[in-house]
């Protein structure tokens, strides 16, 4: 048993706009509703139950690569749905924020694609409109096809990725938190002045990979910038995270190198004279549950039979470079050892580094629930390791996947949350306000101590550190 | 009067996601509710109100350059919230096809701007999620202001610009009407096939201004490529509307010069082999509208006590690109004779070529309604007004501005639409299916005589075929 340390859990439904996330095959299972991603009234009820739940938000994840490793084409993903069509996150959040009061909404949006200044206005118009309630999860995206699809040719090294990101956040830090003045608007009907021009500022940056000059076409959002999402693994990803995430999204099926893996992006949070803890991370994880252990592992048993072989390994070639099409099931696949804490096969993590997988073995432990941990018994126990998780790791959370939508999320809305709840470890009330304050239970914006606020101006600024003077008295 | 041919009149609201549009100060008036532009509320409600009054649509118009022509700044701009801030309009259509069940959405983006896949990307997701109610006006945006703000330098001559858009509609024609196959999508749970690969098409494009190598990202959406709105009016601009545009909107405050307008478009459409008929007119237009003439007329007067005078010249100079600031009220204006029946004020179409206006004067005229016509008066006045225009230009329908929102469309709906009613030239209904069904009573897709329709593949190009040649029959 844990420790029990009685931290709080926090919960993101995560998902993506197409029939197939992380569980290939599983659209086919009768109760399943997942070909009805391209409706409305799918993602209303989804955002339903999430807030019916006390979720923190839903978490789409999104790409337009498709997963062509395979075979070395992308007909697989094409026949199994894999995670494709895929259509633009961006554009479901103000129903969802219709149909919702509290839930949080984090889209992802890659700095390889999208114009910094226009994605600023998006952004601005989703904080708008949902009153503060969104987040962007920020990708520097990898793949081949998705670069040539936008004219970009191959995709451009890892590392020249995240100098580009770093670019890319100083632009819309500029426009989010330097262009407008918190006092510029005066929606002042008597002399007819909606704001005071001499308050709204031209941005102009001169940066290695863009260079703007404009104002922000928004008035300052509830949370202005929105709140930040980042995944990064990598030394570099991990610096970046450290540099600008609020919250990091980790996958990985073991508690060692999940441990580590937070404790480096804690470190180099504190090294860039952030606080650590201002890091929430959230945790890859899929959830079976049933009112009997007997009846979670029945459910297990039918969600099997739907899965596809060929699907779970597309999305292994393609998250490992490696094809695997046409090699024998019993072949077993090879170790290599890297840095630290993190074992591989063939470059995909996996929790007993001691033990010899073959490709039949890891298809099927590939498909369900994707690189985290499947946890299937009843609420007490899947409450017990959810809470291991949390005490062993230093995590903050999980990214709740799906086997089956929306039934994965009603059942752990029904079974898990109540569990939580009369332990003490999650919400029963949203807290008041913006995504980033009921996550952090202090104000709309970001802290003084990270790096876009150095891009706020005049009396927005002072006050800034004037407020930030007196947190740490 | 007119000579009364009957022709159904058509309706969309004219609208801006910003604190003001055409009526410059209005939104201080105390009945106005555009502060709350920022809002789901404000336009769900507006939504509402349209669908009510059976609009064909929400038109957004959109840009993301400043009036920075008056005075050589934006200060005029951003003290009267002319256009500015500014929000984007495409996050708002999910959200209003929530609370409507038929109305359509025609939302502005730029060629210039948005990459063209993304762009496909985003249209197609609209169109699923309205299932087929959306529509593209086609913009090649002129601003400075804008352009730098992309890192894009000054903004493109205008020619360029729509050689640019030319290309833009090829990508974006083969991605919508050429990827996928129209029997490309199973969904069949048996063999757990989603699509067929062999009728999903990678889209190569090799142009001179976008190079693209992909997959669409959405399966086939309801109307495929969405309606396709534009606005050109100098000869390059009523090229491409002729070779591209569904719908047109025109705006002057002229009736001769709309005829003309019409009627050259229409003929370049034929001379490309497209139906004339198949391009709906759409006429710039603000109503004020009372109960009685007294009572229109007092709403007027009422309404000029809120305009904002430098709010009127700032449009003015932004449009015709002559600052107007610091000159003398009194000072007439000078004339330039251009082609055909358009004649000009300083590069600003006005009704009477031989009147000769103020400064002051224009400023007036300019403070209502921007470039179309202001009707004043009873139900009966407005609506004969309206089918003259209709019977002397031959257009379709009207882009509806407004003085007040969302009071001027409610008083439209409850005055002027029970009268159109009457007459039998306005629906009383709306017709079944997709936005390009309503307009044109006809299939869900672009008529194969349209551009987009020579880039289908397959099975679904021979269909189209079949069904075109039935149809000459």
């Amino acid at each position: 048993m844990s420790k029990k340390t009685g931290k709080e859990i926090r919960i993101n439904a995560f998902v993506t706009f197409a029939p197939s996330h992380l569980s290939p095959g599983l659209w086919s299972h009768p109760q399943d509703k997942s070909l009805d991603y391209n409706t409305l009234e799918f993602w209303s009820n989804l955002a339903r139950v999430a807030e019916q739940g006390k979720y923190d938000g839903l978490f789409w994840a999104d790409g337009i690569s498709t997963y062509d490793v395979y075979g070395g084409s992308h007909d697989a993903g094409i026949r199994g749905a894999l995670q494709f069509p895929r259509l633009d996150p961006l554009l479901l959040v103000a129903a969802m924020a219709q149909v919702t009061e509290h839930l949080g909404f984090a889209v992802t949006s890659s700095v390889t694609y999208e114009p910094p200044y226009l994605f600023a206005r998006r952004m601005s118009t989703l904080d708008q409109l949902t009153r503060g309630r969104v987040g962007w999860n920020i990708v520097t995206s990898f793949g081949d096809s998705g670069s040539k699809a936008l004219g970009l040719g191959p995709s451009k090294p890892h590392d020249l990725r995240y100098e580009i990101a770093d670019d890319y956040l100083d632009v819309v830090y500029k426009l989010w938190e330097g262009s407008w003045e918190n006092d510029a608007v005066k929606r002042d009907r008597a002399t007819k002045t909606f704001a005071d021009p001499s308050k709204v500022h031209v941005i102009r940056h001169e940066g290695p990979h863009y260079q703007i000059e404009g104002v922000h076409f928004s008035e300052p959002t509830p949370q202005r910038t929105p709140l930040l999402y980042q995944a990064g693994s990598s030394g570099r990803g991990k610096d970046f995270a450290a540099r600008h995430a609020e919250c990091v999204f980790v996958s990985a099926p073991s508690k060692n190198i999940i441990r580590a893996s937070v404790a480096d992006t804690r470190q180099r949070a504190a090294q860039l004279g952030r606080n650590p803890e201002d890091i929430l991370f959230f945790m890859l994880l899929t959830v079976i549950v049933g009112r009997t252990e007997a009846e979670a592992k029945a459910k297990l048993e039918d969600y099997r039979r739907y899965v596809s072989p060929e699907g779970a390994l597309a999305l292994f070639s393609r998250w490992s470079g490696v094809d695997l099409a046409g090699r024998d099931v019993n072949e077993p696949l090879q170790y290599a050892k890297s840095e630290g804490m993190q074992s591989t096969i063939e470059g995909f993590t996996v929790a007993d580094p001691d033990r010899v997988w073959t490709i039949g073995e890891l298809a099927q432990h590939n498909a369900i629930g994707g690189k985290g941990p499947v946890l299937v018994g009843t609420p007490e126990q899947v409450a017990d390791i959810m809470q291991e998780w949390m005490d062993e790791t230093d995590i903050d959370g999980f990214n709740l996947s799906y086997t089956l939508l929306p039934q994965s999320h009603i059942d752990f809305v029904e079974l898990v949350v109540p569990e939580l709840q009369k332990r003490g470890v999650y919400k029963k009330e949203y807290r008041a306000g913006t995504l980033r304050e009921k996550l952090y239970g202090a104000g709309p914006r970001l802290p003084d101590t990270h790096p876009a606020a150095a891009f706020r101006r005049g009396a927005d600024a002072a006050a800034d550190a004037l407020a930030a003077a007196a947190e740490i008295q």
